[in-house]
């Protein structure tokens, strides 16, 4: 027997709709890529975004039509998601730190049929024109007087479309499965791959945001993503900031402590997200200017887990609550978020301190199990390390093209290729990423715990545990070390400080002290790269 | 082209086993109809349901049956929620005020085959028996010894059933949209309509209570919900705690001061929700013990408009804040709430009570629309009024079995038969029910506004304004009014304080004072009835 309920889609340009009718004048304020502040609201918004969707069929584009833009966060790639999205087509977010041959390689993967562009990618765009093979379109985000010179002939002017083309436009009616948006993968290893979102898991990962547990965003609130469009859709805060009518602010190309210290304090930004090394630059400028953002209430850390210095410090400095994050392009990227629970209430600030190093716990919507190597469920004991694999409606079952499909399970999850353990309370720790993983006698040794155990010396910059061969122990852990510069420590006394920390069959056998370490476009170290040199030292 | 992501179904098992893995130790907290305390976890919760599904199987109930209750606000009544809905069968939650002949009437309607009933019921059901067509198993929802004795012959014992069988068991797989409940409407006219909610629309409206704009629930808290589960669920709460794993205090039959304000301080209660009625014996009661409830944050306030001073009292005495909500059970019930904006931040006291007497603001989820007799959108002003018709994805698109079908627009609109304004900030207010209008001289005359005017005079208790024939105008208004005990006041002092709060040509001929007003299983005033008494008095 079926519900008699009302069978309304879910999809993106509700969103938007209601952001405009419930909070028009609420604000989206960018720093643009060509230098000022723009801001004006989401009716205005709305209005554009239809504009735009008129120019975009009037470009020929169809729905399933890829739409790719290689563009940093402002309102102008705030209208294309919803605009593409909205005409059915699909909005492909090109990470523009890519090589320019990945770059190349991913829009002919796509096969993007329009290029959407800010100012700065001119001379990139036109050298890559020629190798894309499927692009008959290539748009500049700006307006007559900043196009770049050296941009594709013929390059439009997105100013221009807007104003060629009427506000007036009705979605059609979108099936909540249709896709939305693609994003590609860089991983450290093979081609990229893409995860092809649509308005369903959209919408309800937006929905599963906001809850009190996750980023808790309300009206009141003001959005500052410290993470670019392209990197999991700026963690789908452009979804989850206009469907409560929170203010949102983009902060174009600028991620450097200076602009968004100044953003956030201007605009009274209450909640912020970003990478560890995004707050690194935030606290250093703190500091330096002895300034503080007072109104911010929550910071959300993810892409890489954040030393227990560097949560403390922004809690300290900015007084607000350190919420860790741990997700993926295939989860969306929401998977366990680091919120506390009744229990923990009154907790001690050292046991507080420990809790929030770990990357968080499940909320309703995303699964999650971790399988041993004899693919049996792991003990919830926070020790017992194994293959993380999840599974929830804002889960990725395939990559595009069915590429990768061994991290697809027959039975339904998705093999996230970390290595986590879970405690008894389900605070989920990564170990490794699967691929990275040091086998020692039988055992796994984790790199991210040496790497974290070093790095909690003063003289340490960065660090990376690498598994070397052994002939007795299959292998054994190097690890490599980035000092601080006007540091200085020797590798005997850097080993000394790890062996305090880890069991004592982890401490490598080696800690090398070096001038810097191979990091890829998502900045993370490459490992493999990193393997290999170790393997294959060049010449001196 | 269709997304990659999972697709995974929204569905109400999947709340339950998250709450059972991720907070199995979160207490519900039940005031048992047979008198103790009962408290576990929702793991517990979840083995039992299970227990229960088995058992629900083994008497035969298949998917699609309806399975009714009559029943308290309870651990066994929670259980049940999710052992017949998540089986594929319907639970049909009988509101056990109604007159006995109506609970027939709807059960035979509904075509219920089993009916569990609180021991409180035992007499009521032994009459009942012989005329319920197709129930053919009675359940009494209690233990051995606490089986009523008047019960009908052969009634199963719940505990008995949750014994029998083994709490191991794999919920179907459930197309989303399958039904899950069904709740009739008690309407004032005609014979109760039956709204039938589906896992889909259930997970939605879930998902939509927690956010911080709503209910504003999170794992730390702990919710009363001082409504019953046969009142549009207790609002969903029964869904939304496990939803977040919350804490769920279910206060059973008890619903006055003395029992709400004891569980709530026992409990630590942060959230509570109720009709107005509730909040003046929980104050009163505060008021005598000089008690304060101190762990309470928010308090939803529904079903009918609290009052300034309710509201004033509310916020002074419970140190929390009113969230007034307008709903229905044909929107799950959530339609809009009063939660304040970024502009409102640090608003006037004065102004700040005057917003808090709206019914509320639209959320992402709830399309909201006002049309005047002639069919156009009233303009924003407070001031038009016109239907309020609503669409969305927990919002009902029939009644069971195609009654009042005149209420489902063509167009896919839900006409609520509420009259309200919008104001400039979309702020809703309910200005009457459609068919309680009156209309003087073409125009409307809102009788809430006439009642919420009289019922400001401190000797009033209740008021009622009705439309009586008039020669000139075609209708005037005429206040019914019960005094408080121990109070007085003449007709016309009460004339002239309504006189001093609304336009002139609304005040009504007469103020006539009357020993009481019939009033409704859901705690409304008849009206209908009340102007058939009007117009042809009983002898007296």
């Amino acid at each position: 027997m079926l519900a008699l309920m009302m069978d309304r889609p879910l999809n993106l340009p509700s969103i938007l709709e209601y952001a405009a009718a419930y909070h028009g004048e609420r604000e989206i304020v960018t720093r643009t890529v060509e230098g000022p502040i723009h801001r004006y609201g989401y009716a205005d918004a709305l209005a554009r975004a239809k504009c735009m969707a008129n120019a975009l069929i009037a470009l020929g584009v169809k729905p399933g039509d890829r739409v790719a833009t290689l563009a940093w966060s402002t309102h102008r790639h705030f209208e294309l998601y919803y605009a593409v999205a909205g005409i059915g087509a699909v909005l492909h977010t090109i990470n523009p730190r890519l090589h320019p041959d990945q770059i190349a390689w991913v829009a002919n993967h796509a096969e993007d049929t329009v290029l959407f562009f800010d100012v700065t990618f001119g001379e990139l765009v036109g050298e890559l024109a020629p190798k894309l093979a499927t692009v008959r379109t290539f748009a500049a985000m700006t307006d007559r007087p900043h196009l770049p010179p050296q941009a594709p002939a013929g390059t439009l002017v997105y100013e221009e479309l807007i104003d060629a083309h009427s506000p007036q436009f009705d979605w059609p009616e979108l099936d909540e499965r249709q896709a939305s948006a693609l994003c590609y993968t860089s991983g450290t290893t093979g081609n990229p791959k893409g995860v092809l979102y649509g308005h369903r898991s959209t919408v309800l990962h937006a929905m599963a945001l906001i809850a009190p547990d996750c980023f808790d965003l309300s009206a009141r609130d003001a959005v500052l993503p410290c993470a670019q469009m392209y990197h999991a859709n700026a963690w789908c805060t452009p979804y989850a900031a206009p469907l409560v009518g929170a203010k949102l602010i983009l902060p174009g190309r600028q991620l450097d402590g200076p602009a968004i210290c100044e953003l956030a304090l201007a605009e009274r930004a209450t909640f912020l997200l970003g990478v560890p090394t995004i707050w690194v630059g935030v606290l250093d400028h703190l500091d330096a200017t002895g300034q503080r953002l007072t109104s911010v209430r929550n910071v959300a850390i993810g892409g890489s887990a954040p030393t227990a210095s560097l949560i403390r410090r922004v809690e300290d400095q900015l007084g607000a609550t350190v919420r860790q994050i741990w997700g993926m392009t295939e989860t969306s990227p929401l998977g366990v978020i680091n919120t506390p629970l009744a229990k923990h209430e009154g907790e001690d600030e050292a046991l507080a301190a420990q809790r929030k190093l770990k990357q968080g716990r499940g909320l309703w919507g995303v699964e999650l199990r971790i399988l041993g190597e004899d693919g049996t469920v792991q003990p919830r004991d926070g020790v017992s390390a194994g293959a993380l694999q999840v599974r929830g409606p804002w889960v990725a079952s395939a990559y595009f093209k069915n590429d990768g499909a061994q991290a697809f399970l027959g039975d339904g999850w998705f093999d996230t290729g970390d290595i986590a353990t879970l405690d008894a309370e389900r605070y989920l720790r990564l170990t490794d990423r699967a691929k990275d993983v040091i086998k020692s006698g039988g055992e796994w040794i984790s790199t991210l715990d040496l790497e974290d155990a070093v790095s909690s010396h003063p003289a340490v910059a960065m660090a990376a545990a690498v598994g070397v061969p052994h002939p007795k122990w299959d292998e054994r852990p190097l690890l490599l070390v980035v000092l601080r510069p006007g540091f200085s420590a020797e590798p005997d006394e850097l080993k000394a400080h790890v062996a305090g920390r880890v069991a004592r069959w982890w401490v490598p056998d080696e800690v090398r002290i070096v001038e810097s370490l191979p990091i890829g476009p998502t900045g993370k170290v490459l490992k493999r790269q990193l393997r290999e040199q170790i393997a294959d030292p060049a010449p001196v």
